[in-house]
């Protein structure tokens, strides 16, 4: 496939130098469906990106569209702030039922506001509300958002610069696998801890995420996860699980965390937690942190009730059973079969991959190359992101929906873009 | 008309007490058109809240909503991060042709995140970024959002204490009217600025309601707004209008400061820029200070497709005329009318109106007045908000698009919810 | 008298540009006795700086300089932190008889350290430990130290800017006079404290001088002090008096405040408190404020033994009548009227002049003039510093225990001064 | 020896609650010489605390005193700012020729305010100002002081809480020994640093205490050193030594960081620089660094000229030749072999020691035994300090002008304090 570059004009003259993705991916895309985009100059691409992780379901799933429209015919409520709506009532009440009480977590849920950065903030909030101190302790690579309060714990030092002011309150740890394997878990953070002399301001918490995906798809163990969380616990901090990306599915099970077996303090929902890649997101926290006075933290878009309809459907259609998660740890290995392949077919590349359920990294020793492989991947028809601090990580994220054969397709295409880099 | 509360248990069990509007009016709402909303038990609303001003074009536009339903049904992209998309140059397109070029206005579009306050917290960032500088004045009684760096240029303690940290870099300035009329305007802001010894930090910019909206309905003078601009000008700091909820023709010109014919540096826009009351904010700011990195401010929902299509579709059948604005006036003028008799009718509780275009405040001398009277109006079916610093002020915020039949309506039931709460 | 430079080799080498006073006096100083400064060229200087008020009782006062060579060659304690010694003893009671029962002043006494801004950091930990909070309210053209606790209050934007750091915690309001007279009192800072909406912290505490020396001979009225007192006791904010360079007598009475009535619920005094020039200070507050831990605040000099006892002598010497206060108000109606003379001598030059017991300055239209009429001060034998945020304001600062005679003569070089840059 | 606890009226009633030496040693002292202290009942006390290390040279050192008074005597300038005088140039003079060109350092000297914090305090915003950098990393269980800028690089959580607003810019990092010592020195610092994505704000300069005195006598080995100069070297950090405590000779050699052969691109001296306890203090930096502006940081105490005299006096009578290093060591070797002694006497004390020169550590497994053990000894007439995050080491700091004899005598007393108290 050629791909003629399209003519950009108004978002190149009016559009600010900030956009990024339409310059990786010069196309105009019109139509979407399932695992596939289409260009306006009848191109197709298979999709390894997924909205970053916003499309798990993939693009207008057509069991969530019926949903969608249907309530969008009959004029139900679009705007409904922090009303009661019989729409947000059906949302809470599926994941109440399909969500937290199969798993016998305890959490109130919050609806603040419809991105991942407010969830990230309002969780930020309550735990520095409930526990008295503004401290909080991120990890090395964490992404937790962009507005200032997230900002301050996201490890990227070019994100970070675009603050404008200096980012305080926030201290990085070590995350799992950073350091040289041989310093025990949290030998650095618990001397911090328990020293009344270590000049580290006590936490009020801890923000995590299981994977990290912007970081550089740097996989934690269970077992350091539970160490986290036992650490929390000694030391009366609070646990935050940002599950924005790793959420809904992304890692097998509905929570990344489920399998490590810990309960956080706080969770952050979003991106896919709409269903069709529309705005919503949720904090969810235990129910004996819930101070919030009413309307402490609000937003106009907290209430965008046609994602509580196609959120809904999400639940009903995929998570009443364990089918979702078998299948995508089956597509999670078929992924990590032809990553294996890759690395063998090049012994002097030097790559690397890791992963969980349907979330991979492959990275190589030049750190240049991972961006070549995504530019030459588009030519081939393929959507496939990098990560990592200086993007030096291919990041496989495709739906979840995916098809054995699509999934395939798309690896394919990428061990060729790996080759005709190489 | 009698209410019953609805069994509002999932709600109260299972959502966090910040929820705040279902408190006010315990109904649960189910279909919506126009400037009606109708709960699941039958009972019908008139809408004097608009979704805080997001919905200026009514529930449900139908014009929009054909829009929307095609682009669903036809699977054109939903989610698209900063991708270009057809949908999206329409957008562009519409927004050039229809807003930037008939009022000659040079800026460029950023789409930082849904939110508004994503886009003030962009528009923040940005400004520091330009300048160099960390200090931003804002105004007493502003409300900018509810992320940290909107947080810090926000007046209402309630809101800042939620914070859980130190709110810093932001010094407030008197708005228009905050002091008694004999001071002149900008006197202590000048002397501020031209004292090398008066210990304010340089600002970067000055952020700036025309109207202040959650802060009580304080509208700016024009000459004010004029002062502000050369001030500004004078002393090397970027205006940034945040005309979140006052753009969008709430005033009756598309932006509010067209009227005082300034032509600010930064512009952020949100509410109901999207038409149909899903998330979407804009960022604009005049081409030099188009400084940003390709990916330095970014966020998973900055794409969200079908608000582009409704959010074109309300500029071609709003905005291409004169229409909108005059139909707006128009009906502030009846509000204004109705306000006023309203005054006159109770010299005895010291009420004041004050309002512009269809952006209304009544207050009492008595601050609790105005909650009661709000409850009242929603046992008489109308959704009447409050603002300002302690709730004191009833806010009137109709759709754009009400008629003015309903309008007297809501305005007839208002004064017989004061009437029955004096 | 003729002027040669001396030879400032090792300074020029070896002293950091940060030195400043070298500059403006380019002389090598060697000894010195009362209002007289000898140069090792044999030039004589009378002295209207007093050490930036460190020297009210001139230098080397012979009265203080027995005691304190007594105790040196006796052998007492030099270095002491806050060991209790004989000579420490000596002080508190000479400082409970003298200065705190006449005055039924009910102080707690500190020794933070032996600098002024060091008695201003713990004043202001103290207020913000007590309270609770962290926003300390200062005043247009402050001046309370270079540290950095200090340096957030501290107006200059030149010496603020060395701080490497965004200042935060710290909000200017105008001092007395500050605004065209016409604006009453406080409008604006109870404005923002009654308003729950205005944006401002609530302040621990506010830190005022009562003549802003550094900051130009900047003079509140006692009424102006009073509503001061009153505003920070209607809103539970602690007030600061930084009497470091005001207090010890240097406008009349032993405290600045005396004047005015009020009782500060914090006090810091430093600069001349010691008597003799060396170093000394003291954080004096009401006794429901002594919240410290032991060893809370501390600092290796906090001791300095020489510095109590010629503190000890000076409050012997001059507190135990009232003559002191009535010679300062004498010399400085002698003061007042020679600036009268100066001023009116010279009607176009917009000559302005303020003060207050034996503190003065002299402002011209022209903001050069102060400084070439130090310099001119200088050749004719006249120490005499500038001060204000741009060095527009001659400040005269003699010892308090200068003669008349003494004075009528700088006072006629200063005539000359002027005269001859005109 | 009994001690009486003798009437402390005074201090109780007016003295702050901050006091606290005189807790630890109720006695009035009166009179000082050499390493003895004397109280007004007659007592004497062998020291073995010097000021906290300012007084190096003992108490009340006859050389220094003798041109003390005469500097007195004969009204030599006493209160001087930043002006010329002659004492000052002597000082100067000396610094460079004893101390600056025989160790080929090329340092400006800065004269800071008189006292440690100030001098660091000098050097953050120096560091800072030099690299348009906010933060600075210091070290687990730093000591630099207790104004603000000092205070967010030190360690210690107690003293940190006493500022009252949260402490930033600062971030710690683990001192020599602080991990079990199986970690590669500096791993996690590098990888920081290295990383685009650690969320590390890259750092002004490094703070560091070559021994942490106050933070229990944690010794870095000199290849720890030079492993840091190295890593501030490659990734454009100053480094910064905080020799107020291990200066002036305390570890043997004049500067403390000679023996690893390193030079700091700045350096505090405070504490013994004077000579004879009375404040001064000193910031030194590459001539290279100097950008200061003149009076960008000032103080009223900066030119206290009676320390220059005593400092001069001492830099003559010590240091000329290498008599004095030579004597501290020997000393050294002396109170290490009596720690070793006290150690192996108790073998189930779990006692450790550590030092060099003349600072040592005495730690028990039992972390309440030092101060019963400092208690006990001052029953028994030796001073002697406690110091640590818990207040769990033992700190023998004699003068260094202590006699062998002298020495041993406290090293009996101690021995027999932890004797008596196991």
């Amino acid at each position: 496939m050629t791909i003629t570059p399209p003519a950009l004009s108004v978002f190149e003259a009016l559009e600010s130098e900030v956009r990024s993705y339409c310059r990786s991916w010069p196309a105009v895309f019109d139509r979407a469906q399932g695992s596939r985009m289409y260009d306006e100059d009848g191109h197709t691409y298979l999709d390894f990106f997924a909205g970053a992780g916003a499309l798990n379901y993939g693009h207008n799933n057509p069991v969530l569209k019926r949903a969608l429209l249907d309530y969008i015919e009959r004029d139900g409520v679009t705007h409904g702030l922090d009303m009661g709506t019989t729409a947000k009532r059906a949302f809470l009440e599926a994941f109440q039922d399909v969500v937290l009480r199969p798993r016998d977590l305890p959490y109130k849920v919050m609806f603040p506001g419809p991105t991942g950065t407010n969830a990230v903030e309002a969780a930020l909030k309550l735990a520095r509300k409930v526990k008295g101190r503004e401290a909080i302790v991120s990890f090395t690579n964490a992404f937790h958002g962009m507005s200032l309060g997230s900002l301050a714990v996201t490890g990227n030092a070019f994100k970070r610069a675009g603050a404008g002011i200096p980012l305080v309150h926030g201290t990085p740890m070590p995350f799992d696998h950073y350091l040289d394997d041989t310093v025990p878990d949290f030998l650095w953070f618990e001397r911090l801890l328990a020293d009344q002399g270590s000049g580290l301001n006590t936490p009020a918490a801890v923000i995590v995420e299981t994977v990290q995906g912007e970081g550089g798809i740097n996989v934690a163990r269970p077992e350091w996860l539970r160490g986290l969380a036992a650490l929390c616990e000694r030391h009366d901090m609070l646990l935050i699980v940002d599950d924005i990306q790793m959420g809904c599915g992304r890692t097998g099970s509905f929570f990344s965390f489920e399998e490590a077996g810990i309960t956080p303090d706080i969770v952050t929902l979003s991106k896919s937690i709409g269903g069709y890649g529309m705005p919503m997101s949720l904090t969810l926290f235990r129910p004996e942190l819930d101070v919030w006075e009413p309307g402490e933290h609000n937003g106009t878009f907290r209430g965008n009730n046609p994602s509580f309809v196609t959120a809904a459907a999400a639940l009903d259609a995929y998570w009443t059973d364990g089918q979702m998660e078998k299948q995508t740890l089956a597509r999670g290995e078929q992924a990590e079969e032809a990553l294996r392949a890759i690395c063998a077919e090049h012994p002097g590349l030097g790559a690397r991959y890791r992963g969980r359920g349907l979330v991979w990294g492959l990275e190589f020793a030049d750190k240049a190359r991972a961006s070549a492989i995504s530019r030459r991947a588009f030519e081939l028809g393929l959507l496939v992101e990098t990560s990592g601090p200086e993007g030096e990580v291919v990041k496989l994220l495709p739906a979840l929906t995916i098809s054995p054969e699509e999934l395939d397709e798309g690896l394919r295409i990428l061990a060729r873009a790996v080759r005709e880099t190489a």
